[in-house]
Formats: C-alpha cells, sequence, structure tokens
C-alpha cells in the first residue's frame, strides 16, 4: 500500500516542498517546539520542528560532513570540540571520527535529543560515546558563562527563529571567539544565498567585528532545505582552509566518506558563487 | 490580491516542488510537448515544459553560466559554437557574450522559441543577435548529419525522456565527437547526481568509448529542478579546465556574471561529490 499522506514544507508564503509520508514515528511538543518524526518513502527518516525539515537520512550526509570535516582539517590538530545544537546527533556522529580528545555537545532541547536517540539511530549513534558530553542548556548561555577554550566550535543551529535567533547576533559571536584558543575556528550554519543574503552580510560583519581575521563562506546544494542552495560561515583566528596541504587531509582522512574529500576541502571555497563573493567583501 | 494558484512539479511520486503563480501566460501544445509559461511570485517568469521546470527567471542564471562559460573559458579561442536544445535561449545569449565567429542553435520545437521571445525576453533576448544562426531541426538528427566542425559543443537538453532520449545515447555522442575539430569539447546537462547517478556513469561511458580523453561532470545547486543538486558533464579531446590559468580567464572575462568567475571555474571541478567522481572512476 502507497499511502497518500505528505508533510509539505512551506519555503515562504510561495515556495514548497512536499514528501510522501509512510508513517507518523514521533509527535510531541517541548518547551521549544514541535516536534515530529516522519518516515517517508524518498527522505527515508526525517527530523522536522515546528514544520521545518531538520534533517533527512537521504541527504544529512552532505550536511554533516561539510558541517564537520572542513573546520576539522582546517585546524592540524583538533582535540578540544564544542558542537551547538544539531539535536539528531549528526554533526557529533562525524566528529568523533577524528583524533579528538572530547566534544561538548551543547543542545537545548532534551526532546529531540531522546526522540532522536529512539527513532534516527543512523545519526544518534554516536551519543554514548565516551567523548561526548552531552550539556542541556542554552548554547548562548553557555558560551557567554563557560571559561573552557576549544580548538573547533560547530554552531549546527536552526533558522534565526525563536530561541535560535541570539545565535546570529553580535554578542553570541564575541563569545564564541573567547571561547576559541588564539589558533581557534568556528563554522555556523548559515542559511540559503539566494533567499538570505542580508543576514549572511551580518553574520560576515559581526564575525569580523568579534575579531575573526579569516572568514569564508561555502556553498553547497541541500535537497531539503529551502532553495536547496545552503551554506557554512567559517571564521578563524589564524589556519586558512585554503593553506592545508592535500596530502595532509589524506592521511588524516582515515574514514569513509560520501562527500567530503581533500579536494571538496578547497574546491568548495573556490566554487562560492561570485554574488556571495562580493556581498560579503 | 494574492492567488491561491499553485503549480506543482512530481519529481517522482514521492517528491513535489509547488510554487504559487501569478498568471498563466501561454499555453499550447506543439508537435513534441506541451508548453506552459506561467508568471509566479517567487520564481518569476518559468518555462515549463511536459509539466516539468525548464527554466526560471530566479535561478536560470545558475545554470546558463555555468553550461556556457566553463567550456568557453576551457577552450583558448572558441569560434564556432554548436548549441543544441535550450530553446529559452538562456544559454544562447552567454554564449554571444564571448569573442565568437558564429553560434549554430538547433533547437527541435519552434514553439518553444517563438513562446519565449514574446513572453521571457530577459532569456530570449540574443535570438535576432547576427551571430546566431537558428536551425530548427532535431540535434540528433543535425549532428549525425553535418559536415560542420565545431570549437565547442553545447548539449542543453531537457531530461532523457520523449525526443531527448538520443541526446544520451551511444550513437549521439559518436556524433558530437565527430563534430568537433581536434581540440574541441563539449558540455551536457546530466541530471542529478542523487537520482540519477546510473545515467550519469552510462553518460561518463559512452563519452569514453567515443573517444574523449578528458571526462570530467561538475555539480552545482540549481533550486528548479529535482533534489536541488544539478550536473553537467564536460568532455574534451584536449583541454583540460583545470589547466587554464586564472590570469587569462581574468582578462577574457569582460562582462557581468553573477555566479561564475576564475575561482569558481576550477573550484567547481574540485568541489565535485566524492560519490559522484567514484561513480565515473
Amino acid at each position: 500500500m502507497v499511502n497518500n499522506v505528505w508533510f509539505t514544507e512551506y519555503h515562504n508564503k510561495n515556495v514548497a516542498l512536499s514528501v510522501r509520508v509512510k508513517d507518523i514515528l514521533y509527535k510531541d511538543k517541548s518547551e521549544y517546539q514541535e516536534i515530529l518524526i516522519l518516515d517517508t518513502y524518498d527522505f527515508g527518516k526525517v527530523l522536522v520542528l515546528d514544520n521545518t525539515f531538520q534533517t533527512t537520512e537521504f541527504d544529512e550526509f552532505i550536511y554533516h560532513e561539510l558541517i564537520s570535516h572542513i573546520p576539522l582539517f582546517t585546524h592540524p590538530n583538533p582535540k578540544d570540540i564544542l558542537v551547538i545544537g544539531g539535536g539528531d546527533g549528526g554533526t557529533v556522529r562525524e566528529v568523533v571520527k577524528h583524533n579528538i580528545n572530547k566534544v561538548d555537545f551543547v543542545e537545548l532541547d532534551s526532546k529531540v535529543l531522546e526522540a532522536c536517540k529512539k527513532y534516527m539511530p543512523k545519526l544518534s549513534c554516536e551519543m554514548e560515546n565516551e567523548k561526548v558530553n552531552i550539556i542541556i542548556t542554552d548554547g548562548i548561555k553557555y558560551v557567554a558563562e563557560t571559561e573552557k577554550k576549544y580548538d573547533v566550535i560547530i554552531i549546527d543551529c536552526p533558522d534565526p527563529v525563536g530561541p535560535a535567533k541570539g545565535l546570529f547576533e553580535k554578542e553570541f559571536y564575541k563569545n564564541v571567539f573567547k571561547c576559541l584558543k588564539d589558533d581557534g575556528l568556528m563554522v555556523q550554519q548559515s542559511e540559503s544565498p539566494l533567499y538570505n543574503l542580508d543576514l549572511i552580510k551580518n553574520i560576515a560583519k559581526y564575525l569580523r567585528e568579534a575579531g575573526f581575521s579569516i572568514i569564508m563562506p561555502y556553498v553547497y546544494p541541500m535537497p531539503s532545505y529551502p532553495s536547496g542552495m545552503w551554506s557554512f560561515m567559517l571564521a578563524s583566528k589564524k589556519y586558512n582552509p585554503m593553506e592545508v596541504d592535500e596530502e595532509t587531509i589524506k592521511e588524516r582522512l582515515n574514514f569513509e566518506t560520501k562527500y567530503y574529500d581533500e579536494q571538496v576541502h578547497k574546491g568548495i571555497f573556490l566554487a562560492t558563487p561570485r554574488f556571495l563573493k562580493e556581498a560579503i567583501k
């Protein structure tokens, strides 16, 4: 039997993406958001928060490989990692493939974590790893208050609405800068260059004001996100991703990837569309 | 008044993309297909053939810049160009920005040409250019029969169904090879690496069998096409796009672009996802 049940995300008032649904595996409302986990025909299991796709088994490899391996291979020896957000666990799963000491994993919503642990094990499979230190709190508050210093901070945030809004503000970036060692770097999910160019300009401006000397966006196709063209923003105190030796990456890349490799590492920055390069000049 | 009229493209049985429609500007049925031109809120004017997005004013710059400028800047001095398909005129519009002699523009369906000339002038604006030689015929037949030799052949084809099926078959690539000068090269629209990987493998195989020594796919985000991850395949007898000097491109790039520049030219090949590089090895 093929269900004719569809989930539709409205990207805005004028564009919508729909996927045919096999089953609704989980639905609940937390203090922060509505949580939905669907089983779909084409996108596999899907996490939806407030009616917005967060992650799908179909395309999560693109997002999670690129948010993790680009910064972690840019740093020559990342040991202490902070991940903010990403309750599905996909980012942490990629981070622990590296030779790290510890990843502090700060997630606001314990209900998302618990739901994904149960229904999306392909993503949440490293939640019990002894290198993973789960901290249930607001990432904005965490970076304001902690005295820890990290090599790499990964901000796997949702769209800048509701509780995540503060993850795109100047004060937050100043605190991220403070929480990084003198040679540290960060990466943040930074929305669609086609739909959110002004936001991306602001992010770059705030990061510059926070003190980062190297600020570089990178763009990739992401089927389940609005416009299918998505971006990350890398901000670094010292290391430039373009200066990493290909051979060094090849030696350190001792695990399987589907999207990332030592050529993608540089190519993805060079391939940044001209309109985006010019917008953040 | 905001219409609640939507056009929906079903990417397959399980995924659909919908856009809100302002107006239906044109609808007709030609010998080959159903032609629809819509005015939409987010995607601007849109050409739809057999219920499939062909081109939208929103994202056409990505597709048309990359299908044209990558091959034309790979060739050191492209003079004689053949464009097969792309009745909207967007590819030809980009081609005539180069210092060429002539572009033979072979389109099967004169009704598409006429409709786009009337309703999509942003794309079809170079149809009257004296360097553009419009030939209404089947591209498959054209390359089989012509004795002309080209520097660059651009195959701006629709999906491999109906009359376009033969544009993805071995015989066609052999004829394209024959129609290229000894240092010629071609580029073809080659579908989604996420949905059509087997097709892409076949294209690469046929191109190799046809005699091309350099076969390289490149990938980019394309909002209005299925999965949002789209590809072109470049096949060349002599020139490798990675070996073009950045300074040479900068000198020759004496017109405005939104997506392409001399860094994108190389970066887009390096950034090819690992799973695609491995699939066509």
